[in-house]
């Protein structure tokens, strides 16, 4: 038996009671931890007379022993889309899928993707030197052989040749690109040399093309997952001199999926662009390089010494450039249409079949993929096994689940991005949430992100998952953790006003499959992870090497994910009331808000001219109103719960579940009409991370206070809309 | 004529105005920097008109030709003190200000000092290997050679044999011992290596020893002022892999000077204690290394990984040991009584000849030193013979001027602080303020520490010192730099009270000259210098080709820091009325208190148990009290301006000059009697650092209640008696 299950056996002895809810929801003070502690104690036997045996028969499913040979099956070879490595991946999960008794459909899409013909690479000035695009072996581990495995290379990357000398950008942000040319130095006609770290890559190379540039190479810099974070592998989790982190540069904040079929599905017989009639692939060259290779390169760099951020853990002082140092650079791709495979799993439900969760997971990897992304198969897979089980000892879900393994996510999330188009008014019209799972594991540190109306169940949930080598339960880990981050950096306020921690969400920006379900569809959505040291993302050492050396070596915390996962798709398909609350909403987007204001008046300080100072009243006070609106339906919630009345209820719960399509918006954001979500979405300059009222940062950003009142009105709508749903679910 | 002299004479040439008092005290809001401006500009016709052409003749003097030549004559030779080089040195200063036509004492003192007589470091596990303690010769740099150097050595190092394992403890303060503790590690019986930076290197041994440690090493990560923060010398100004930070291990923050006469002057007769019976030096060995020594160490560490914060810039992940890596180090010194001199010139006052303004700069060197002190030293001289040329043409300042060369201050602050006990009744009768310059020049960023009563001054002297590289004035650049660094990290309020910025002295801590002056004896004190990246801090390339070359190659910043010290020296010792002034003292005060009322508060959201709030409020409101009182100074200071009864002028200059005595208290600080001052100290575990409300402070950082309140009592003793002293001035 694994450790933590003896625990989690004993969390079920104890009386329930109503403190719950309430204590949940109020802000996090000592007083109200010891509460929570109290009323989630309370809350499980509660639970456990519900849903009880069901749910444990699922917790006690899932083990660390079947997680590990999930991952060691899938991790054998690297299997990159498009590959017939990849499509013997699919059908061996869609058989374990059906194994365990489920519908299974394997959907097949042609899309646009690459793979690489020839890429070279050297130095040319000062000195002649060929620059390795593989990464070494090490006789330890059977799956450093590079064998099989594509050489460096990046998805969506542009065939052609350049050459030139080098100027190191940092991490080839907009704010970076405007610093070097404050310094007088332009990357026109010259290969930016720019590390990882900050924007999604595909932003990187965007904005190099934009200024000019010829070719762009990518390195990782041993400062941001290398040495300066730990120990290096094959002694440590950290990255190693030789290894590479490959990627799309898709320049994903535009729109995501395939390429030649943006915004619709890749169906047979759709409409389909021609590469150079594709806006959001790269047109100059793009190489990823190990620091290895970098550091040839850095210490041959003329020019001013870089701003001290810029500076990174190589053991010199980088300058910036332009030269001495050049590089030529040949990249030929075989690109063109390829096939790649979604595997569907359903589980139909018993009272709404037409409401549905949607679990997903994606299957393709850049290399042999232990952490990204099978640490989540395996955790799926596990859930998987767990609600066959629940399902066989005679568990109905009130909703049908589907469990979805995406393809081509490496490429612009396009397995997921295309299976959504295709379906999107039926998923608009039935999806509950989405929850997603892309690294399951690389740690053991939880960490959530999503919709605010997710939360509460997000907190419930995870207090109810046995930790399973520090004891008590995950949710109080994760709790303290981000308690002690917002005691060390939260403004103090002397005046006796001291705020209160309030737990949160992260938010969702992108770089997993979530984004097409939230930002183009406005469905709710999670994505989770534990995480730790992990320096080897993308490269050839994300192997089953890797993640039974330090990633998880136990396997406990693939076997927690799995739990969680499930019994999140327990709760979502099978509480009475959908469990979307929004009591918390309104108090996510102030400060969501705030944060934008503050920046506005901290820009304002050194402003030369005149302030960019918008006026967001007339938002806050449509914050305000929403706010009244999502604690008022929060109440119908806790009065319905008792209800049999089933078309109330159904009514009651299409109208929670309508609220986050209430702020899409059909024109979607400044010159991006796929993102329709008006309070969230990847920053248009950094792709990964989140902009909160994406239309508002932008106008700030750009300081444009014609789009700051264009943007202002559509979030206005939204919000109202999302109020005027709320207030329906309270009639 | 060298640059910025013509754009200075440009700037007498406006007529006079009232505003300039005004507009200082203003919150520096834009309006009021245009204000400044303005009446900066104003001002200066009144000041020619006033002091006008003595002011002038005395900034036409200083020329970096001269700056150049007193650098290279007082840097031939390393000149520790103690040796024949440094009375050699001290001899040369003497005549110059002999030349200059003063009047010029110099004073012997004999006092406790060590000089290496024998070192030696060599690594035993996991191999053997020999240590260097010596540094590289550049064959471009005459000056490093290590001839005439005395090889690594600490100034009060212990003798002794130590022997055994590494263990790394960051920067050695009292959390990183606190931190090891808590992940198992212990020193005892260890080396402890840790880096410079943070703490005084006294208070590392000091600490290491505490608990138990056999010996230390102490290195200079690359991180913190070699190859990360820049290019390292001979081809920048950053450190290179074999420079050695010599300096002191006293126990600073206990009590500095001669620690053979603790708190009482080193004269013939004098009581002696034995080494053994001094409390503020070490009893365990230690030497300070290089970092290409210390990574041959650090590469040998196992155990856990070191905290994030922890890591510096070589290129691996460090680790705590304890070993495999271990050393053996053997330290013997000679040590006794040796002659230091400290060369006072003397400028007569012509009206109030027992009203003093004493300026001070230390000459003593642990290599050439042409950074640390000797950049202050040339300027010193600049402005002696400026000062020198404007007594030829006429003028008498009002107030005496001593000018001071001091001995010993890298051993710890050993002349001036022998100097200023054997005259202390005298100092404190008769002193307006001290002024000191230790680095003079390392860079073109102005920076300057002090009392807040000599902020207003220093603000209109530093504005009417050209800028000679960037044009305008050097107040201008500096007023820019600190409102950046407020925009960027000040808190925002979104409530409308968004807060100004006000411009403060940075307060004193330790490690120069003024500590005897401000903390002992209540003398409102400057410290300054310009800055820029320097990274080799008490190595034997601190040296004429290191200024030369990189920190001001035309030596205009060495003219520029003459300028400014001479100019402060002519307002002080000539304003009819002091220039103190304590509109703002009240301000800063507040802003000191706060900043330890928010680290209150935030202690207190992670407390485990009870957590520790104690109660401000009485010395708020005394605060509030003080504020009154000094805004009432001030007015009365503007009434008196444009008196001419001299009773009234002595007898108010005598209470604002009396106000910084009031804030002494004859008990001093909990275990250090010797910090008299309640308001202001170093560190008690930092050293350098200023910890405002010392007394406040260490209770906090103990949580010791009793403590808080009878420091709380003896702070509202000092700052009732200040605002006393204010209101007597003002009736």
């Amino acid at each position: 038996m694994p450790p933590g299950t003896h625990h989690f056996n004993a969390r079920y002895s104890v009386p329930p009671g109503p403190l719950f809810l309430t204590a949940i929801r109020a802000r996090t003070t000592i007083d109200a931890m010891k509460r929570l502690a109290l009323s989630t104690t309370l809350l499980l036997l509660y639970v456990s007379l519900v849903f009880g045996q069901s749910e444990k028969i699922f917790m006690d499913t899932p083990t660390p022993e079947k997680a590990r040979q999930w991952l060691a099956a899938l991790t054998e070879e690297p299997h990159v889309s498009g590959t017939a490595a990849e499509h013997k991946v699919a059908l061996w999960v869609a058989d374990r899928l059906k194994e365990f008794g489920f519908d299974v459909e394997t959907v097949k899409y042609d899309v646009f993707l690459n793979h690489p013909k020839n890429v070279s690479l050297k130095m040319t000035g000062p000195k002649e030197e060929k620059l390795s695009l593989v990464e070494d072996v090490y006789s330890k581990d059977k799956d450093s052989s590079s064998l099989g495995q594509f050489p460096a290379f990046h998805g969506y990357g542009a065939s052609g040749r350049a050459a030139g000398q080098i100027v190191y950008v940092n991490y080839g942000s907009p704010a970076d690109f405007e610093r070097l040319k404050a310094m007088g130095v332009s990357v026109e006609g010259k290969i930016a040399l720019v590390r990882y770290g900050g924007p999604f890559r595909g932003l990187k190379v965007k904005e190099a093309q934009d200024r000019g540039a010829a070719g762009v190479l990518i390195f990782s810099d041993p400062a941001d997952d290398g040495y300066a974070r730990g120990d290096i592998y094959p002694d440590g989790p950290m990255r190693p001199p030789s290894a590479i982190q490959r990627g799309s540069v898709l320049f994903l904040s535009l729109v995501p999926g395939d390429p030649s079929t943006p915004g619709y599905p890749s169906v047979a017989g759709a409409q389909r662009l021609t590469r150079g009639q594709m806006q959001n692939v790269p047109k100059i060259p793009s190489l990823p390089i190990a620091y290895r290779e970098a550091e040839k390169l850095l210490r041959e760099l003329g020019g001013q010494r870089v701003p001290d951020a810029w500076q990174g853990s190589l053991p010199f002082a980088y300058h910036v450039g332009p030269g001495p140092a050049a590089i030529e650079m040949e990249v030929e791709m075989d690109e063109g249409l390829k096939p790649i495979y979604n595997v569907i799993a359903k589980i139909p439900g018993a009272v709404e079949p037409d409401r549905w969760v949607v679990l997903g997971n994606h299957r393709d990897a850049w290399t042999p993929g232990a952490v990204d992304p099978n640490s989540g198969t395996a955790a799926m897979l596990e859930a998987a096994r767990g609600l066959s089980a629940a399902l066989k000892s005679g568990w109905k879900p009130r909703r049908t689940i589907l469990l979805c393994s995406w393809d081509a996510e490496e490429y612009g999330l396009v397995g997921s991005t295309e299976w959504a188009e295709e379906h999107a008014g039926e998923l608009q019209a039935k999806t509950v949430a989405y929850v997603n799972v892309d690294v399951a594991v690389t740690g053991p540190e939880f960490g959530a992100s999503g919709t605010p109306s997710l939360r509460d169940l997000v907190r419930q949930v995870i207090s109810e998952i046995p930790e399973p080598k520090r004891g008590g339960n995950v949710g109080t880990a994760w709790e303290k953790r981000l308690r002690d981050a917002w005691a060390a950096s939260a403004p103090v306020a002397l005046d006796g006003a001291e705020s209160n921690f309030e737990l949160q969400l992260s938010r969702l920006g992108s770089g997993s499959d979530y984004t097409v379900f939230l930002d183009n569809l406005g469905i709710p959505s999670i994505d989770f992870g534990f995480s730790g040291g992990y320096g080897v993302y993308h490269s050839v050492y994300d192997n089953f090497f890797w993640m039974s050396h330090f990633g998880d070596p136990e396997f406990l915390y693939h076997q927690t994910a799995a739990r969680f996962y499930g019994l999140l798709a327990m709760r979502l398909s099978s509480s009475k009331i959908v469990p979307l609350r929004f009591s918390n909403y309104g108090t996510a987007l102030t400060q969501d808000l705030n944060e934008i204001r503050s920046d506005v008046i901290r820009r304002a300080r050194t402003a030369d001219g005149q302030p960019f100072k918008p006026d967001f009243s007339a938002i806050v006070a449509a914050l305000r109103e929403f706010d009244v609106a999502g604690r008022d339906a929060d109440k119908a919630a806790e009065r319905l719960a008792s209800s049999d009345n089933s078309a109330a209820l159904a009514k009651f719960n299409d109208a929670l579940m309508q609220v986050e399509r209430a702020f899409l918006n059909n024109e979607g954001l400044p010159r991006r009409p796929w993102f329709r979500h008006q309070l969230i979405a990847p920053g248009l300059t950094t792709g990964y991370a989140p902009w909160p009222f994406p239309g508002l940062r932008e106008a700030v950003e750009k300081k444009d206070a014609a789009m700051f009142d264009a943007e202002t009105k559509k979030i206005l709508a939204a919000l109202r809309a999302g109020a005027e749903k709320l207030r329906a679910a309270a009639r």
